[in-house]
């Protein structure tokens, strides 16, 4: 699946073939290889990253060794360690292709060119970081309320793509599962 | 407390008085009464409010009837159901204060309209909502990884004026605490 930032884009707002022309001409696409890493703990993430093609994870490694899984990026998404993108300090996260992936690199300056040239593109940027962070703030609520077999099922539902295409054992770090647990809960809702 | 947003925005960007004077024509100032609130959950939150003074919290209730506070807005922070105001949905939350309060509302048309006529508005407000979500990133770590005493003991550490101002029971609330726990902690660590 291959997903066009200029028509992700339009979904949204109206850009003009100029706009889309300039958009363009500003990417930096970068392939990734299963298993490559955008950054690592300790070292800098620089820029956004949209997801063209491919699944990307960010995870960390906690005191006990074991990798946690805090967030997919499939197409369409966008990725980023914002603390350390916005602070200009080292991660704390690894952001790891989970398979052959394509993504477009905007580092800040680039993003506030852009949003100077083509004034919808920050309107677009803008309502991306507010669905995110919205989304944070809901899976917040959905952590504490939700029993682990309830966010299984609700990702399911929104996800239905996306849960044929992961390793079960990620998927399983992601939802704080253990996989043998994942797999009587699959089995159970079967 | 007070938090000119003028002086906060110049923190992180330059502003001529032409920009700021613009700025300060489009704000709408709004004082909140104690306990009052500028939306429920079934609402529609509308705008970004930005903080001038007092401080507010975003709350959900659960299924057993207990209101969970899942943020505070001191002096200087921007707070919002960035879900319902990006999607146009009504809000699972309430937004209330906690102390009599002032806010400036930003609706999305506002925002659009300055990030065009002062770019580095933009900027800033882009910068934010990066800070913000970053900070949503790394809570989900601290949250899974911190132990409740930890999570206190960083938390203090942090906010230390906030500790004094916002009272105990919904300082346990945020922190998952029972009020009882939170008494037992800050007795330890006094």
């Amino acid at each position: 699946m291959h997903c066009d930032i200029i028509d992700h884009i339009r979904r949204f707002v109206s850009l003009t073939d100029d706009d889309a022309a300039l958009i363009s001409k500003n990417l930096v696409r970068t392939a990734i290889p299963k298993k490559g890493f955008l950054f690592r703990e300790g070292q800098f993430c620089k820029s956004e990253y949209y997801v063209e093609s491919g699944c990307l994870r960010m995870y960390y490694i906690n005191e006990k060794g074991t990798e946690i899984i805090t967030q997919f990026g499939i197409e369409g998404w966008w990725i980023a360690d914002y603390t350390s993108l916005s602070r200009q300090v080292s991660s704390g996260f690894f952001l790891q292709a989970v398979e052959e992936s394509t993504v477009l690199s905007f580092d800040i300056d680039t993003i506030n060119q852009l949003a100077r040239q083509v004034p919808v593109f920050g309107d677009y940027h803008r309502l991306m970081l507010e669905r995110f962070y919205g989304a944070a703030q809901k899976k917040q609520m959905f952590q504490t309320e939700y029993s682990r077999e309830e966010l299984y099922l609700n990702f399911s539902a929104l996800y239905p793509d996306f849960m044929q295409r992961v390793p079960q054992y990620m998927l399983a770090s992601y939802l704080g599962f253990t996989p043998e647990y994942l797999s009587e809960i699959r089995k159970k809702n079967r």
